[in-house]
């Protein structure tokens, strides 16, 4: 790389992190302190841990390394806001992490300050190391937050509608046109790369660029929407043990689920909450917070599947990354669009569910040390979703990005798209 | 009664309702914000929960009542802060109490200043109802707010204590002198009255008062130590059966139990958790936060046994009402000091387990109405606790009081009595 | 005692042991080998568990003790067979119970054949040991045994409900009359003695016998009949918790319990399960196979309560001990027939809850050593019951006898009788 | 298909039936009546249900649809013995299997007697249908049958090893020689065909046959050795969540796991229990009884992999099918033997753990109505085993045999082999 090119690279960077850092004060806006201490689902943490956590990455794998003489703001911070990495420590168990009223969040916020202050000091004055070393942690470090701003869209949904009194998170333009109609796309079967093998940022998981074949198949053009995920319902579909995975029919009878996360049964009607608070269910717009046992009992019961992540990733590669982002007016999906026939609106609005289970791919192996364990220790009972949501920051999303839940959780901004095999 | 007297009683418990009230600003000074959301044991509650639940009491029951066309200070409030009214209609599950952020401790304090100034209404201006027809109620709901302001302290020392980085709430004066040599206080067998017979405000499970017939015993004339209790430890006292009740034995193995609650041991010493923070433990204090199983646990190793209610009511009535309360600078328990050879400090410190059960006395009637769920609902599993603690006010302390928890219960500033029979 | 007197104690005792110990055969007739295995209930125990157990008592207390030379049958057997004893040493965990294939029950024949053969030689030669000394013991063990015969017909009833088939235990005989009409019969306050004090054998429990002092009350003249209980759930006993302890409530809404056990509705009529089958509810025999807290529920329902133990023992004092037991015919509880308006039937068809929880008495001490286990360290969270029932023994009951289950205990033969104040 | 073929495979397939039918009385005759009713292990089933689930296969997939006029043998058996056909009607919770005493082994091998007869009475004389029709169905019921005499081995060994006195079921040959050296076999990328595409009997998951691209790999010569795995235990491979999946890492500690299923630590050594009883470990036999967490994990730590089927498979295209089978004598992995230096040991002994999740092939459908469910169901949160293991008959393995199990499960006897990228 040329050094002009490091430079602009170096300075880029150093931007987006201050720009991702300084988010939070937009996304905090709407709360209250009382907000930040709760945690109301399996898989969610507080707001303030958030915060924290994301601050706590720094700290750890850069300032402590590359910082010289650096003073971690407080000793307990370490144990409080360390997460899954086992190897950097002991840590306070994930599911006591809402029973921690203090630091508060006026102290995380000066944590955060603090620990921005060094990074754009160590990162304005790299006496001892060249930029290229710290860069990878460094990105890794704002991708991280950016996950983290997405769970907190997420978690903060799901602490407002466990309060009976349903607060409204923010203001959100419902308005829509008339959904795309239903299609389906084909393409033929072939060798094709699967994998990230770009100059910029990726996740451990996209690599190695490898290899594979893949069949022919067809893929629906647009994601499910409600009004057609309600005919599933009405048909009995929740109550019908054939469309579902035997894994899938103990979840929805051990917690009765009847419909999606969010749906609520008024004596009129369907009201779904949403970050703008309750409102009546739109038909028009994708079916929203299902499972992956439920998207995969929809599909049984059409008489088609969910599609594989290989399939999604070479529709993918022929479209544009453009859609219902979190920095695009986002926060609840959007009614698709005509937007041409050939045209698969594949990225924002919701995460999409395929039928890969989350594995390495050919050649995998886990980074080094403590952020090895970003990715590789969760290969297991989870599966692949697609192409970002509503609550995805634009910039974070790729082609090749996957993003992995368990098939029973539903707090993640979630959708259906259909796939079938052709004869 | 005369009216000069009504008068006199009316103006006292006017003023000793807005003490009581405003007693929490007091409660709550070492507090921030988030520490109000948090729920963190079984049987425990928010802060704000209990802020808003006494104050839904006064709403409830006697403004809606009495104050002619009073209007609730918000419609979903009555769902939010009942409690185990289930005849007062439907409430919130009790262990989601913490998963509540909003209303926030400001809107709380919004609802209680709002009551506060309805209820001083209604109080100086009762045009419709005699003084005499709401005093009773009024009584009763300074009793319960009393009791919360209690249960805060409980449920704040856990809390805190749940925190890796352990807050101090207070400042405590732990200076102390020696503590009294033990010694056993004998007394006769006799028909005794039990139960309150007296012009003042009781409990309705202190009545009616009754004969009954008890025999001779001998009762400890303190409470048991620190040092005491850390010989039974160190004798091995967990781990042999034949002291335990079968339900105790239950509970100490699937809890793991080895210590009394917010005992922790360090590599030198034994440390407790108290309301101003960790500190060494004191062999001469009396020990605290025992579940009734450790209690009683204590006094088989002994070969003697827990008093009954009865026996500590016989005591008690000739003692007076004086010790280490809440408003008396308490919040921990005291040496217990040497103060003539036949007194018993029998309250204040903390509540004594008593080895009865709590059961209706002979002839109780529950009160009418909601507010008869009160006291009679609870008799069932529960053993007796008498004297008060220090985090106890010492105006609602009684002779005749009857707490009551159950055996497992440790979060309570429980301690431990001996007696023995006479053969 | 004269010799002559022990000399037929003695004669008589050992018949009893052999007529106690041969009643099994009768007892397992109907059962296959199958059976024998089972464990469906929480605080059950296989048939096979209950033969084995019960000799093994008079192994480790008796032949261990008193026989020269004993060998133990097998060395294995001391930690499957031994119980609650947790002073004798390891055992197997309660709920695995039922896990266990092997010893088969031919072999749980043999060791019972192996013990028998022992015991009876010991008992006819008592070379070192006056028979005085092994007679308290010996007793304890017969009528041990005998409280595991009620145990496996409870078992036995309640693994039969579980199978689908619901196979019949063996026929019964259920007719009946017309039940006599509900009355109350009064009694006044004054001193009594409580306990046992007579020369034959009674359980540590059951003494001392002592002084207490009992308030006027009344007593129904009958157990409350399956008519009546109907009433109760038709009036939406089961939905209203203004009737039902907190505990209560807790435990039928979380074990969503709308009937009393072995209870079903069929489309047309509710149907009950008996030890004789699958049959119409008759609403003439006493309700049975209710917990603590819908006995409880019922009085309140009825605007008055249970009796305590000592007011049933008081009724019981003046009452002969006849009734429809175990050996006499007895399985399933009868219709109260008339038999003189004073009178009330208070032994045999059902144990009947009292609203006393399960204490020792004033100046109990418990047994020594294993034996000691027996009952004090189950004082605790259990309510007293009296009576005896369809399954007990008539020669195993006593006025003074104290049974004992939780209060969510509903597999045993339990009624109800209510008991009110005079005001 | 020539006429002739048509009656020699339907004569074969009579004779394999019966062959199979008939094989249960070889694998009961170690047990005794006690034995057949017990449910152990999560996912296990009592002996007795085994025997009568395979026979209800064949009425209700076979007879009632192809014999005419047949009657099925008691009513009440279809809601006791169907499993997880959904479609086919109500059944019995699978957690309760192990609580129904009746029907006796005795009344359920007069069943399988009755269907026996009936089935041989319905292929002797085809009258209405074609023995094309029948023949997928009866060759799927006698492969159905195989699996669930497998599963009565694994679930028997875990109901002795349950029972404190370990039973044995058969003697065991133990003999062994020398292991073969550990070593690695390469193989190169290519594309590779996936799947069955013979003419005989496969299940709906090994199909269709399809074109897949493998990348180069080396696969281990053989099994990992019990020695081979105390080092990874010793070298505190339990105790370091790095080696260690997220969901390894909580199963293993939330249930206590340091060591595989059926290991016991004495005070001298290691112990494991067999079918044959306990032995003294063989540090030369194959590592057995491990979860898919504690393969990975061993794999981990020695900075490799587990295979994917489909580079397992490859291995096996190759291979001969022969090995350490149920009826060669198996019931017991056996030390890998030197047999030439290509030749891996694919085939009996150990169901291998493959790093591939359960998932239907490219254009997989399930088969249609209740047989349907057999193996689409499944296709979640389970991982795939190849080859087989010493409790499955010869005749039932094929090179592209899928069997799977859930992560977490340890009772199969389940090995190890590694696999490592080319880099």
């Amino acid at each position: 790389m040329q050094e002009s090119d490091v430079e602009s690279i170096h300075q880029q960077t150093v931007e987006n992190f201050n720009k991702v850092r300084s988010h939070w004060a937009y996304l905090c806006k709407p709360l209250v302190k009382e907000d930040y201490v709760l945690q109301t689902a399996a898989g969610a943490s507080p707001p303030k841990w958030h915060m924290a956590h994301t601050t706590w990455f720094f700290e750890q794998f850069i300032l402590n390394n590359y910082f010289r003489g650096y003073q971690v703001y407080h000793p307990d911070y370490h144990f409080l806001f360390n997460s899954y990495y086992n190897s950097a420590g002991d840590f306070i168990d994930r599911h006591v992490r809402g029973m921690i009223s203090r630091p508060t969040i006026d102290e995380v916020n000066s944590y955060r300050a603090y620990v921005d202050e060094h990074m754009n000091s160590l990162l304005n004055q790299l006496d001892d190391h060249p930029f290229e070393e710290i860069h990878p942690l460094l990105q890794l470090g704002i991708n991280h937050e950016q996950q983290h701003q997405e769970l907190f869209l997420m978690d903060i949904k799901n602490i407002f509608y466990q309060n009976p009194i349903r607060p409204v998170y923010q203001e959100i333009d419902y308005s829509h046109s008339q959904p795309v109609p239903f299609d389906w796309i084909e393409s033929e079967a072939g060798m094709i790369t699967i994998g990230y093998n770009g100059d910029g940022f990726c996740y451990d998981n996209e690599q190695p660029a490898h290899k594979t074949y893949i069949h022919a198949c067809k893929m629906a053009n647009r994601l499910i929407l409600n009004g057609e995920y309600l005919e599933f319902m009405e048909a009995g579909g929740y109550t019908d043990s054939r469309y579902w995975l035997s894994d899938g029919w103990d979840t929805i009878n051990q917690n009765n689920w009847q419909a999606p996360l969010y749906w609520d049964k008024t004596e009129a009607d369907w009201e779904i909450f949403t970050l703008g608070g309750t409102r009546k269910l739109n038909e028009n717009e994708p079916v929203c917070h299902l499972s992956y046992y439920e998207a995969d009992a929809f599909a049984r019961w059409k008489g088609v599947r969910l599609p594989t992540e290989f399939e999604w990733e070479r529709y993918a590669a022929n479209s544009k990354i453009e859609g219902n982002f979190m920095d695009n007016g986002g926060y609840h999906p959007k009614t698709p669009m005509q937007n041409g026939s050939q045209v698969l609106h594949l990225f924002g609005d919701l995460w999409e569910w395929t039928q890969s289970p989350y594995s390495g791919y050919p050649g995998y192996e886990s980074l080094a040390d403590g952020v090895g364990e970003y990715n590789g220790k969760f290969m297991c009972n989870q599966f692949v979703l697609r192409g970002g949501c509503c609550a995805t920051p634009k910039n974070h999303i790729r082609k090749t990005y996957r993003n992995f839940y368990y098939p029973h959780d539903r707090w993640a901004f979630t959708g259906l798209r259909l796939a079938k095999n052709i004869k």
